[in-house]
């Protein structure tokens, strides 16, 4: 059944008084898919279909939906019903949704909860966005070095309901501090009478509290963890980031440096559904900036006007010319971008590259040159054909020099690396390449 | 520590014949990082560094490598060592190792596994790469039916030695077609004599053997699943695809879309380690074809040589416009792109979002037009500002519907969307804009 039939059925079900066939429809479908077939619906109609379902599923069903989308229902739902469903969701949901609830929301909910649930919703939701902090859930298991393994297991078991993995549990000792890690296969494997402390891992990897998300999704991926310990300054366990949340990180990263290749500020919320004002702000702002940037070019082709008189037949090889050394640097940016997002390329590596670069964009120039030579030839005899060489290869090598070297600039005066964006590429290599291509032309044609 | 440091350690350590300190250095280092430390080295050396490792955490190292490391290293081991490594390995990892031995070392290593292990490795090798089939893995536990919890939970412990996980468990009738599944969390909190059919959750979420592994990420991602069920025609159960594994197609997939999106062709390796010529071919065609579709611009150029005699002031103004319109259709590519890539958007969305592109890049050329209709006037009066004005609109407009259409289009003809890259709507929208501007120009000028 597809998307939009499940929407159709459940538009003709939720009109009917008896709720008997909703409920069957309901009961088959997987919760994520029910979440997004109710993106259709008006938080009103939303809030009714959630109400059929258990507590557990409705506050599993809001954790596969857009934050904004959730903050909309609850804004529609009782009081009691609010209250009832912000003590059923698992920490990390439930502090993401309290930052977007309205004052006097927050007010009644919080008595919902106990005391030490409330100081943990306070907690979360204090850590800034896009930090291991705001990522991070509270709802991990504990045990201590000097437990035996069937103590242990017994707690797990007890616990296991309220939490959101037991499979991988954190050894601390008294002060929170991390003393080790093991996993539920490993626990399950151990003799009953065995001591935790000696079967632990000791050498755990965890991430800073306020380390930026996008480096702990490449932590969890790099070790293939199921979750990774968050700790404080004084490196106690404050948390714990799942597979799944890491995953959702690596994403939404990935989608705001796919934006800013492009030059759009990042949307910040879905393509499809953000307003047409918004759209408009997060892409007119480097289309103006570029515009202005593009000026340059403009300057470099007035200063060589009298040339351009002269030889009109210049003209036709720029787009060709300053089109390549765009393009030529539009890849070495976005290889280099992407290199230095899933970690594999750093700063120091910086050198190396750009010797690799300047032989391999020497090679690109001089194919491209070669291919173009003879239409320089056919519309402007020899001396066109060698302006249009020569300066093809140096275009080229400027452009992918820049690609190159500007993410690095950028990284180094602590801007994202993704900034250097194709248009941004292509419009300093333009103006670059106008210079080159008709100094070139100006000095061997006069 | 970090890494430069590691390498050094080892270097220093790994030509000391008392190896005692080099396995005390190794032993508390995550296998990971061992792993990438060994990058620096010859085959040779990290062969026998490896060998310090127990076979288990051999085979654990080399789950970190990529593939043609791990078939540099297997090159160098001997027979026997290989073939005990090999049937030591992860299902999944080792029949993609095996697609990259030699005919003799696959000779070699075969005959050390078990008669159903050697039709197990030649099976999963057999499908095509990025497909769920390559990706999946057989060790994964099942379980059926009829049995009890406590069968079930005896039976976990008894082969959890040999899963790639233990957490999530598969319900098989006697053909292997799947029933349902459950996780251990589950089993753990159940009554030791309750009966796993009762318990299951029969509505699974699964991805077919052929399926791409982009999509399969997405699945396993949309769901927040921690591994899902792969199944043949006959929906048989034949694998299953572990969070981990999805984690790293979906990194796979972004680097591959973020190299698409500037005109690069698959690198397939790491930028920092492809060689010279391998990058220079992985660049060179999207060059060559681009530098052939900007003689389109030339042409249009030169089709208009006598305007530009006349009013040479008009090419001041040629990298600003096309520019600009280049710029917005790189961004609604970007968008759509990365739209359809995380399934936000689908191929019947594209009438409503044309609509919605028409808007906001109308008022993008609008902004843009104002912001330069002043310069058009200071350099040539109220006729050119006229002509840059009406010019701007018309190709940011242009520029930004090409950008949002190129990816449905490529879409529909089976190419894949991201293939829509900036430079190749830079190339587009040039000669688009150069024909709208000196069109323009020659209409209300002469």
């Amino acid at each position: 059944m597809d998307q939009a039939d499940i929407r159709a059925q459940l538009t003709a079900l939720i009109q009917q008084p008896d709720k008997h066939q909703l409920r069957g429809l309901i009961a088959h479908m997987h919760i994520a898919d029910l979440a997004d077939a109710l993106a259709a619906f008006s938080p009103y109609q939303a809030a009714q279909l959630l109400s059929l379902l258990s507590l557990h599923d409705h506050a599993e069903a809001f954790s596969f939906m857009l934050e904004e989308r959730q903050a909309a229902i609850a804004s529609v739902m009782s009081r009691n019903d609010l209250a009832a469903l912000f003590s059923e969701m698992e920490s990390d949901e439930r502090a993401d949704l309290y930052n977007r609830l309205s004052e006097e929301q927050r007010h009644a909910v919080l008595p919902g909860l106990a005391q030490a649930e409330r100081e943990d919703v306070r907690r979360l939701a204090s850590y800034p966005e896009k930090t291991a902090g705001a990522l991070m859930t509270s709802d991990y298991a504990t045990l201590r070095g000097h437990w035996t393994v069937h103590k242990a297991l017994l707690r797990i078991r007890l616990e296991a309901p309220d939490k959101e993995t037991i499979y991988q549990v954190y050894v601390v000792d008294k002060d929170r501090t991390l003393q080790g890690t093991l996993s539920l296969k490993q626990l399950i494997l151990a003799k009953p009478d065995a001591i935790i402390a000696d079967l632990m891992h000791a050498d755990v990897v965890s991430v800073a509290v306020n380390e930026d998300q996008e480096k702990v999704a490449e932590v969890v991926r790099h070790y293939d963890l199921l979750a990774v310990p968050v700790l404080d300054e004084d490196r106690q366990l404050v948390g714990i980031i799942t597979y799944d949340d890491a995953m959702d990180a690596f994403v939404e990263e990935a989608t705001e440096d796919a934006q800013k290749s492009a030059s759009v500020a990042t949307l910040g919320s879905s393509f499809k559904d953000i307003s047409l004002t918004r759209l408009f702000t997060k892409r007119i702002g480097w289309l103006l900036l570029l515009v202005f940037g593009s000026l340059f070019s403009g300057a470099g082709i007035a200063f060589f006007e009298a040339l351009i008189e002269q030889h009109v037949a210049l003209v036709f090889f720029l787009p060709l010319l300053v089109g390549s050394g765009g393009n030529a640097g539009s890849q070495a940016a976005a290889l280099m971008v992407r290199a230095l997002a899933t970690g594999e390329v750093q700063m120091k590596d910086w050198l190396g590259l750009l010797g690799r670069e300047i032989l391999v964009a020497g090679a690109l120039g001089f194919t491209l040159a070669i291919a173009v030579a003879g239409l320089g030839w056919l519309r402007g005899g020899t001396d066109v054909a060698i302006v249009v060489a020569a300066a093809m290869v140096c275009v080229v090598m400027a452009g992918s020099l820049i690609g190159l070297c500007l993410p690095f600039i950028l990284s180094k005066i602590n801007m994202d690396p993704a900034t250097a964006s194709g248009p941004l590429v292509t419009t300093i290599v333009d103006a670059t390449g106008v210079i080159i291509y008709l100094g070139f032309a100006s000095y061997l044609l006069n």
